[in-house]
């Protein structure tokens, strides 16, 4: 078998085999086939696609190529959560012990950010104590113990990935959705999981831009799960506006907490209900999504939710008083705040830019080893469809110090808002779900 | 300016400028741009294609790569000849005294084969005494004396090309309209032609399959000459069977010597006449191509064409006689006569196959530094047409020994002729002829 042989049947429109889609991500594993036959498939593929056998044939050749997590000691059915990707996302915070406490075990390898705010490892940081390092036997037993424990990702997880991910990224071979696919879908398969439920943004702020874009995505995820037996839903979510309105690691643990009280943001709650709800019917915890809902608000109304998240952190060494006082959590000394350059109503706020904002105050990182400062970031006030007067606070930044950093911050916030003469409607925030059964948008 | 973006671009169906190609060839050049985002380059250009002026930048950037070679202290006007390459193809050595004798100075660099028969070079090195490797200002001189002179090709020409080239040999980015005509223009232009005939092969022997594809490519390639002020013009034609009777270097350089001598093949004579007019009209030495064709008729009947032909020999070191006497000229011992395997009518003749078969025999170069042996070949008897009886001698291998590897060819010769029941006509050689002016089908 020889790798020109592969590019040149995929760049004619041919299906590739189980066998060569191995003898690829092996042989590029092992160093065998340089990166310029990779990039020239991955371009390849590009034009011609993948049908969802082939697809799934590489997600499992990816998965293969590392280090296998082996979640068997848990006892139930493993749901894993993955999102694409927003600011302001927190839903994890909320989720994992949202969804422990329906019964659902919930054992999670999350990852560190790069680009404006800090991944859920690095909010979890952002309280005193908290340990996301644990021996994979202390995981294990943590799970089995209070039914969930999130760490950072250890072991070499799905490195073919991780080699084509960087590679595509310098060849302009990301958009596609085949490969797009086979890469959130290897990673999570060898972290363990028995059954996958996707968060897909859509929207401007979004790597996928419309909702067509993000449905075929969608689908090409869920019929890898299919095909490779792990049971796989999506929900589409749209992104022209952050979720929530805290923009910052401690910021958003605190209004993590909030929900898991039941006073969060109507839209991050409404989100985790639906994620959650989905992981409970796949965790085998609820018969239908409607009783999943029910048993998940039930939750959040008796506490039962939060005394899961306070006994999680003690767990993994943090205070678990953090769950009843946020003034346990570090915060930033100074808040400037953010006027509306003009009267107005808000009609779009760019998620993507108050994410790069944030990262300027040093909410994230601008590079692979740059030091996150837990307590900065940004607090909306004002979100899609409400109406502001010029002069009035939209926002406020949590910062170390006022001076020109921070006002160029505030210029940059400031642009990220749209505010238009006439009134505007927020866009709905669910738009679609897909499963195996089908797409179906609300 | 990034290579990422430029690959993005050209993805997405866009149309590079010279600033971005340059920027691209003068990288991959210089090693700062690495092979797999040139590898996704090319395969975005094979499928979105580049319009004729992204060509004709392409094909300076990779001109202006390495030296390239000034012909000006030659008198008139120089015209190249180049040939996509084909089995028995000794056109080189009868065209360039040939169009010498009408006054158009020919300063040709040729190549050496790999794979089948040897190149002209090697072809010309048969000959005992003939030197293929001139000093510049030798080379320049001989062709002002004498009006001809073909060397070796010396110098580092159009090194961009052949980098790209040996990386989309193993990415399958090779046929790709416009890079294949990148690919040929720039070593022309970097050899210093003032005007280029081109000689297109089309056929199942050939690179190009079909007469549109090879239209095609002849364009590509007409357009980038007249963008880049190279007159030139394209003829396409069939390579159903090989060019006339012999394959193989001495054998081959015999039946140059016979078609000089007005005794040719009828398919070679006239394909060198065809040739030879278009240069002839382009180094302004005729008004148009029936004048062209008629001095070159007289030339060949006067033996004027021969007598340039002994003075190149001779002025390269060579024994002129040798054009008299075809005996000086190495030979192989051993005839072995190949028998048809069954009676009928000459249908095709694969000329691949046969290439390949002069190979094993010793008269091409299965590796890179393979020694070639001069003397041995094939002749034909029979070719497309033409009625055979079973047993009846179709072809003669020439060879050091007659053993198992001689009869091994053998089959491979018997294999490369198909025979029918049904009476065959060759195909027409001349199918049809490309310039500034268009396409016109014989």
């Amino acid at each position: 078998m020889r790798a020109v042989d592969i590019i040149h049947k995929k760049r004619n429109g041919g299906s590739l085999t189980n066998e060569e889609l191995s003898f690829l991500i092996q042989g590029y594993s092992r160093g065998e086939i340089p990166d310029y036959q990779m990039s020239a498939w991955a371009m390849a593929v590009y034009f011609q696609g993948m049908n969802p056998e082939e697809t799934a044939f590489l997600t499992l050749a990816m998965a293969e190529s590392g280090d296998r997590v082996d979640l068997s000691p848990i006892r139930g059915i493993k749901v894993d959560k993955h999102s694409t990707g927003g600011v302001g996302d927190k839903t994890s915070l909320i989720i994992g012990p949202l969804v422990a406490s329906c019964g659902v075990p919930v054992a999670k390898m999350s990852g560190r950010g790069l680009g404006h705010t800090g991944g859920t490892i690095d909010k979890m940081e952002s309280m005193p104590g908290f340990r996301t390092e644990l021996a994979r036997e202390d995981f294990i037993a943590q799970v089995n113990d209070i039914g969930v424990a999130i760490i950072g990702q250890s072991g070499d997880l799905a490195p073919a990935d991780k080699k084509l991910y960087a590679l595509r990224d310098v060849t302009a071979t990301v958009e596609s959705i085949p490969l797009i696919a086979s890469s959130v879908m290897s990673k999570k398969i060898a972290a363990g999981a028995d059954a996958i439920v996707l968060d897909v943004k859509t929207g401007s702020g979004a790597f996928m831009k419309t909702l067509d874009d993000s449905e075929r995505l969608a689908k090409a995820m869920v019929e890898i799960g299919t095909q490779v037996g792990r049971r796989t839903a999506a929900l589409i979510s749209d992104m022209d506006q952050p979720l929530g309105f805290a923009i910052g690691n401690a910021l958003e643990v605190r209004e993590a907490i909030q929900t898991l009280h039941g006073r969060g943001p109507d839209d991050l709650t409404e989100l985790c209900i639906a994620l959650a709800s989905h992981m409970v019917v796949l965790g085998g915890q609820a018969a239908n999504l409607k009783e999943a809902e029910a048993a998940l608000r039930e939750k959040l109304r008796s506490g039962e939710a939060l005394a899961k998240f306070k006994a999680f952190v003690a767990a993994q060494g943090g205070d678990p008083a953090v769950g009843d006082d946020p003034a346990l959590l570090p915060q930033a000394p100074v808040l400037v705040e953010v006027p509306a350059p003009k009267s107005g109503h808000v009609h779009a706020i760019q998620a993507e830019e108050l994410g790069l904002a944030a990262m300027l105050l040093g909410a994230g990182r601008a590079m692979k080893d740059s030091v996150i400062d837990h307590a900065v970031g940004i607090t909306l006030r004002r979100k899609v469809g409400e109406e502001v007067r010029e002069g009035e606070t939209i926002a406020l930044l949590h910062v170390r110090e006022d001076g020109d950093a921070a006002q160029a911050v505030l210029r940059r916030v400031q642009d990220a808002y749209a505010i238009g003469d006439e009134p505007a409607q927020p866009s709905p925030l669910l738009l679609s779900i897909v499963t195996e059964q089908g797409v179906t948008r609300f």
